[in-house]
C-alpha cells in the first residue's frame, strides 16, 4: 500500500467519498496539470504509449491481439463503442440487469439498432445462472453485457463463471463487462477469463479525474469488428477511427484522428504507475478488507445493504438503506457538514431509501489519512442526530 | 490584454505554438489540478453553471432559446452531436469545403445516415458564394456546413455572409459552423448571425487542455431535434440526454447523465473568466495583429501562405508553404531544437510541402512572454542552418 507520510499537497476540501469520482492522488493532480505538449510531441507519444502498455496490466493481459483505448469522453461512451461496432442493426444482444446501469446500456445498444433481451434480477440480488443459460440456448446472442459492479446497488456479478457459462454454452458470443465501478478494486483476469471488452471509466478505482472512456477489447471482438457486415454506426466511437491510432500510440509513433486529451492521459499513466507499484492481489485484498471493515460496521449500526447475497457485494462501494423514519435530507447534509461527502441513492425504484459509500483508491490504500475513521464516525453522529442511534 | 508580470508558475517546456494545443495558463492548469470534487456537489453545480453562463458571452449569444454545451469528448465528438441530432436518415447536407476537416465532417454525416453533397474550394481558397447560392436553389438541404476556420489550410470562411445568403435563399436550413479553430479568436456573432450550432474544442483559442467537445445550439435547432420523426441516432452524442442537463446545471441544480469531466470543467471556466475580462473586440484585435505581424514576417521571408486569398485568412494560425528545397525534417526538429514547437502539414494533398504556426491564447495575448519574438527568430535561424536564407 502507499503509506504516504508526506503532508497533501492539496488544499482542504471534502472528503469526497462516493462511487466515483474518488479522492486523487497528489501526483495524479499534478499530471492534469502538465503544461501543453503537442498530441503528436515525442514527449507526449512516450507517455500515451506507456499507459496503453500499463493499462494492459490492470487487465492482467498479455496476449497481444486485444488492445486498449484511452479516449476523451466517459464511462458511457464505452457503450456507444460497444454498440456501435460489436454489434450490427438486427443482431441480438442480452442484458443481465444487476440494477440502473443495465438498462442504459440495454437503451444504448437499442440507440443503435441492436435488439435487447433483458434478464432481470430482482433488486440487490444477481441473475441465476440458470437463467443466463437456458436464454443462450434459446437464441443465438451476439453479444452479452454484464455489469460487473453496478454503481446503483453495489451489486458484484461474478463474471469469471458467467464467461465460462457463455464460452460453453455460445462459444461465439461476445462476453461484454462494464467495468467502470470494478477495474482497479475486482480482480479482472482478461485473458484468463475469455473476455471480449472491458470498459470502465477513470474517476473511480483507476483513481483518475473524469474525462475518459477507457476499454480493453480482446483479438475476438476485433475480429467480430473487422468482419462486420455494415460500417460502425457513430463516427466518434468507431473502432475503425481509434484502433490504429491506438496501436500507433503504444507502439510510440504519433498518429491522429482527434486530439486526444493530453492532460487526463499523464494522469491516467501517473496513476497506474502508481497503482502497480503494488501487486494488483494486495490492492484488491486492501480494499476488501476496507469493505468488510464497512460492511460489518454498517451492519453493526443495524443497518441493511443494498446488495444483499453474501459473495455477491462490491468491494469498492457499498449501498445502504436508510433505517425507518431517517431521509436522505436528514442525514447526507449532517455528514456534509462533517466534512464527508457520501452519495445519495441512485436506482430509480428506490433512490430515496438509501445511501451509498465509495470507498476506492487512495482513501484506501493510504493508511495515512483514515478518510474511513472520519466517515464512519461523521456516518455514526450524523445518524444519531437524526433521531437513530447506532 | 493578460500583462501577467509574474513569473510563470509551470515546469520550464517547450513552447507548444501549433494551431492546437496551445500554450495554457497558470490559472487553467491549477484549476485542472482542482482536488476530487462530487459532479453533483453545490460547488462543482455552481462552477459548471458559471461556465455555461459564460460560454454564451464568447458567442455574443443572449438569446435564452439557445443553449451551451460543454461535455467529456472532443471537438470531433462536435460532428456526431450534429450529425446524430440535427439531420435524419436520408435527409441531405451541403458540406462547404475548405481543407480536411470538411471531408471528416462529411463522413460523419454519411456515417449517420445524412446524403452529402460536398463544394469543394481549390486548396487554400474558399467557396464562391455563388457556388452556394445554386446549390441552395437546386435541392432542400437540412443543414449546411462551414468550417470558419479549417485547421489543414488556414482559410478563414466568411460565415456572416454565407448566413445570410442560406437564411436568404433556404430560410429553414440549419447553419452548421464548425469553430474548432475560430472560436476565442474570430468574431463569431452567433444571435446576429442567426447561426444555428457552433461546434468547437478547448485546447485552441480557448485556451484549456483537449478533452471537452463544446457548442452552442439555437432554438431553431433544438426545435428541429425537438420535432424529429427518428430518435436520435447516438447515445452518448445524444441532445435527449444532454439537452436537459446542460439546462440544469446552468440552472444551478444538479443533474446526471454521465459524469461530467468535474477539472476540465474547473479549467473551463478559468479561462472564459480570464478572457472575458477584457472586450472581446481587443482580444481579437491583439489575434488580428499578431497574425498581421507573422503573416507579414513570412511574406518578409519570401514564403507564401496556403491560405491564398487577402480577407480569407485565419487570424489564430498560418500555414506556410516551404521553400524550394527545404523539408519539413530539415525545418522542424531545428526550429524543435530551439524549444519551439511547430506542427507539420494536414492537408493530404500537400501534406509534406507546408508547415504550420499557432498563434492563439496567451501565447498572443501576454506580451510578456515574447513567444513569437522567440518563434520568428527560430523559424528564420533554422531555415539558415537548411540552407534557405530568410
Amino acid at each position: 500500500m502507499t503509506n504516504s507520510h508526506k503532508p497533501s499537497a492539496q488544499a482542504e476540501h471534502p472528503l469526497t467519498l462516493i462511487p466515483g469520482p474518488v479522492e486523487f492522488t497528489d501526483e495524479v493532480l499534478a499530471a492534469m496539470a502538465t503544461p501543453s505538449q503537442s498530441h503528436v510531441s515525442p514527449q507526449f507519444v512516450e507517455v500515451f504509449g506507456d499507459a496503453l502498455a500499463l493499462l494492459r496490466q490492470l487487465f492482467f493481459n498479455t496476449d497481444k491481439s486485444a488492445q486498449g483505448f484511452a479516449i476523451a469522453g466517459a464511462g458511457t461512451l464505452g457503450w456507444d463503442f460497444v454498440a456501435a461496432n460489436l454489434i450490427e442493426p438486427g443482431e441480438e444482444a442480452l442484458v443481465l440487469h444487476t440494477g440502473y446501469f443495465a438498462d442504459s446500456f440495454a437503451e444504448c445498444i437499442t440507440t443503435y439498432g441492436g435488439k435487447v433481451t433483458q434478464l432481470k434480477a430482482p433488486i440487490g440480488d444477481v441473475v441465476p445462472l440458470e437463467d443466463v443459460e437456458s436464454a443462450l440456448m434459446q437464441k443465438k446472442f451476439k453479444l452479452v453485457t454484464i455489469t460487473h459492479v453496478d454503481t446503483s446497488t453495489g451489486v458484484l456479478s461474478d463474471i469469471k463463471t458467467l464467461s465460462a457459462l457463455i464460452r460453453k454454452v455460445s462459444p461465439e458470443t461476445l462476453v461484454i463487462v462494464d467495468g467502470v465501478c470494478s477495474v482497479g478494486v475486482e480482480e479482472i483476469r482478461f485473458d484468463d477469463w475469455d473476455l471480449d471488452l472491458v470498459l470502465t471509466a477513470p474517476q473511480k478505482a483507476i483513481g483518475v479525474p473524469a474525462g475518459l472512456s477507457i476499454f480493453i477489447a480482446s483479438g475476438r471482438a476485433i475480429d467480430v469488428f473487422k468482419t462486420r457486415k455494415s460500417p460502425p454506426t457513430s463516427y466518434y466511437a468507431s473502432f475503425a477511427k481509434w484502433l490504429p491510432i491506438m496501436q500507433n500510440y503504444e507502439a510510440k509513433k504519433p498518429s491522429y484522428f482527434s486530439t486526444p486529451p493530453v492532460q487526463n492521459i499523464h494522469a491516467l499513466l501517473a496513476s497506474l504507475k502508481q497503482i502497480l507499484s503494488v501487486p494488483l492481489e494486495d490492492r484488491f485484498a486492501a480494499h476488501a478488507r476496507m469493505s468488510d471493515r464497512i460492511k460489518s460496521t454498517i451492519a453493526s449500526y443495524g443497518l441493511k445493504q443494498v446488495a444483499i447475497r453474501e459473495g455477491y457485494q462490491a468491494h469498492g462501494m457499498t449501498a445502504v438503506y436508510l433505517p425507518e423514519g431517517v431521509t436522505l435530507p436528514e442525514l447526507l447534509p449532517r455528514i456534509a457538514k462533517r466534512g464527508i461527502v457520501l452519495a445519495g441513492g441512485l436506482h430509480k425504484a428506490i433512490a430515496t431509501k438509501y445511501f451509498r459509500i465509495g470507498h476506492m483508491g487512495v482513501s484506501v490504500t493510504d493508511d495515512d489519512r483514515h478518510d474511513f475513521d472520519k466517515a464512519l464516525a461523521a456516518i455514526k453522529e450524523s445518524f444519531g442526530e437524526a433521531g437513530y442511534i447506532c
